[in-house]
């Protein structure tokens, strides 16, 4: 029998709780598939005394996250105090350094020093696992990583951020303005008291980075990500998309173009009949399409205690049976470095939603505009306030007009619609919403 | 450079000929996943005069699978020939005892003989991968087999069986009968001239039997699953689920309970808000409960050349990489006997569709049987099939009764059904359709 994998974890919140109880409870499944036992003999966090309900008798106590990593006595690091700085990044090196593997939840880390953290892993020989930083426990890391290791991808996409999708869930289903979401999902627990990591999408565009990476083999990139959040979405919009056919995602979507990778991540509408606009709730989901082959959809949790923990102790039993994979699926020097496809050279179906201030004038004058940018309209619907009548008072009164473009370029839009703002026949700023065909 | 993994394949079909492309294609990536080459050295099929549209110059064709399988230049056996019996059972047996690893595709072969050639794989040490072998692309047993380590599982289930999805997709969207249906999908290739093992549902059976194995630790045994197939559903069930909020799908699922682990293939009303009601047309998907976690579902293709290919292929990688787990997860020796939970004391909600005789006495006589039998009726749906009147000439006419229970035994229901024929209140057959909650 081989000895056991020795494990030390740093941060015992909720997830690191539950891995220990996890490591304890299932510990003859976990010895059965890896082929030998596992065992936490270290941990540290930030305070000694807090009551976690699991039993740390018998288990030594770290002095700080640095003198845990590299403890002569673990094999395995875990990370669970999440962060892109210290003392995370410091630690998972120190670990990668004295040759040891590591198993981390943590997206910003991977995001921002993946590559760096994953020369140490490659040089070191430790393994690098981190299936719990996107999606919790949905195996898409395991997925693109290993799943489909012979199969070129085309595109990946999906729904990362569970209280954006929440808070959408909520305005389309109740009627309900983001704010008003905003504040129940914060009530709720799905989000933060300052809501700007999630609602402004920067946790999806980490995530949607190391998905890049894994499908594409590039680099991981956060700056080479295009960012726009959910906050100017209004109900409006989501009644829209309905009576179109469409629904509204957050959505991070790295898509192989002939201008390279684009990796975007913003409001998009997609097809009410597509396995994604299925996804309400918290609830995450990624798409893969592999070439030749039609799209793969995996579905579940995206956060939560007892899933990140499910996907952090796989990560263990990897390291346990001693699996060590590149950790972006291929060595390092094979990794290319990330072209990043401008969006301004987007190629898309655009949805635009403009307040008109006298209809059949600006109808004129906004098609001219599109025209002008070689921009063709798939369908127009405009919905009088008043059901159509003229203003008593005979003033013009602003009429809310729906565009659906045909594919076209993201400049060319924007172009576009600069000069509809120039002519002065609309009231405020135009709402624009990129489609994403499946 | 560790030595290039030298493969072996028997079968070239579609899915062969594309294994063999993928792997000549997509080299450098997966000599980069894998730290080392894969190489096709050796093939064999039928006939060696068809043309397949792959080089197969170099390569040498071994006379038989037996020979192949055998072939002392080969480190994997990539068995794609099908069937449980001959030859594929004993080449893949071969193969494994002479040291060498196993990648099929074969998911009869599994359900039948799957615990004895683990038993050959673990003792001579070769590995033995089959994710194609259930739902295709989808990584539906590294998820469970490497995934999920750490996690108890609750539940399987899922759509396996693309060729029903199909019909019963086609019958519910535009109200077909089942076998004008069938004849569509035999027309287009979606189902065999001799449908049953499709339609009968045997095929999901055998894929249930793999995934029971895996999720719960039992030996795999195909004889252990209840099955039932998709050809008593009829248009009238498919639109009284949509008005009660249901979808009909044919599910295989395993499950654990106080009586051990049912496994059952059945038509199976889910409801339409479920991630697996949105699965259409030839799509497959599973769902896995792990306990505490909600549910993780995955979706895509069952079938089909590249989307099978892509599984091997990533199976063989898996091999090159010197990954070798234990085929169902867990060393033989932890595999326990399956306790086949008997389908008579399935607790579950049902939908039973009947012909009533003479309506307002028929309820009565309804409602006593199921009450002896201590049934409770959540909802009871009559339809008059002109409208209510009553019958010109005075007679009788047969009127629809359809009834959801809440959740009862299956010999409790069985037995109310058996006295309501008894007592002639009914014309032909009652209809009876399992309900499974999300």
């Amino acid at each position: 029998m081989v000895a056991p994998l020795k494990v030390g974890i740093a941060g015992l919140g909720t997830v690191g709780a539950e891995v220990v109880r996890l490591i304890e409870t299932q510990a003859r499944v976990l010895a059965g598939r890896s082929g030998r036992g596992i065992r936490v003999v270290a941990v540290t966090a930030r305070s000694k005394a807090k009551k976690r309900g699991v039993d740390l008798r018998g288990v030594e106590w770290a002095r700080d996250p640095m003198a845990l990593a590299t403890h002569p006595g673990i094999d395995c690091f875990v990370e669970l105090m999440g962060g892109a700085g210290d003392p995370a990044l410091s630690a998972v090196e120190a670990a990668l350094n004295a040759g040891k593997s590591v198993v981390t939840a943590n997206k910003a880390l991977l995001a921002k020093h993946g590559l760096k953290l994953a020369k140490s892993a490659e040089k070191h020989g430790g393994a690098l696992n981190y299936e719990a930083a996107v999606g919790a426990a949905i195996p898409v890391i395991k997925t693109l990583r290993e799943g489909l290791a012979g199969t070129g991808i085309n595109r990946v996409y999906g729904i990362l951020n569970g209280t954006c999708n929440y808070i959408l869930t909520r305005m389309e289903q109740e009627g309900l303005s983001f704010a008003e979401c905003l504040k129940d999902a914060q009530r709720l627990g799905y989000a933060e008291a300052n809501p700007s990591f999630d609602v402004d999408g920067h946790d999806t565009a980490q995530k949607l980075a190391i998905l890049a990476s894994l499908a594409f083999g590039t680099k991981v990139a956060q700056s080479a990500v295009y960012v726009e959040g959910i906050s100017s979405i209004a109900p409006e919009d989501l009644r829209a998309a309905a009576d179109l056919g469409y629904r509204v995602k957050l959505l991070g979507v790295a898509v192989r173009t002939a201008k390279g990778i684009e990796q975007r991540v913003h409001p998009t509408m997609v097809p009410k009949s597509s396995s994604i606009a299925q996804v309400m709730g918290v609830t995450n989901a990624v798409t893969i399409d592999g070439e030749g082959i039609p799209p793969i959809t995996l579905v579940g949790p995206g956060a939560g205690g007892a899933a990140t923990a499910s996907a952090v102790v796989a990560d263990i039993a990897d390291v346990a049976r001693g699996i060590c994979a590149n950790p972006f699926g291929r060595p390092i020097s094979q990794l290319r470095d990330t072209k990043k496809a401008p969006m301004e050279r987007h190629e898309g179906g655009y949805y635009i939603r403009l307040l008109a201030r006298d209809f059949p004038g600006t109808a004129a004058a906004i098609a001219t505009r599109l025209a002008e940018q070689k921009i063709s309209i798939e369908s127009i619907v405009q919905r009088h306030p008043n059901g159509g009548a003229a203003p008593e008072d005979g003033k013009a009164v602003p009429v809310p007009v729906i565009l659906i473009t045909y594919a076209t370029h993201e400049d060319a839009v924007r172009r576009a619609l600069a000069a509809v703002q120039k002519d002065k026949v609309i009231s405020g700023r135009p709402q624009v919403i990129r489609i994403e065909k499946n």
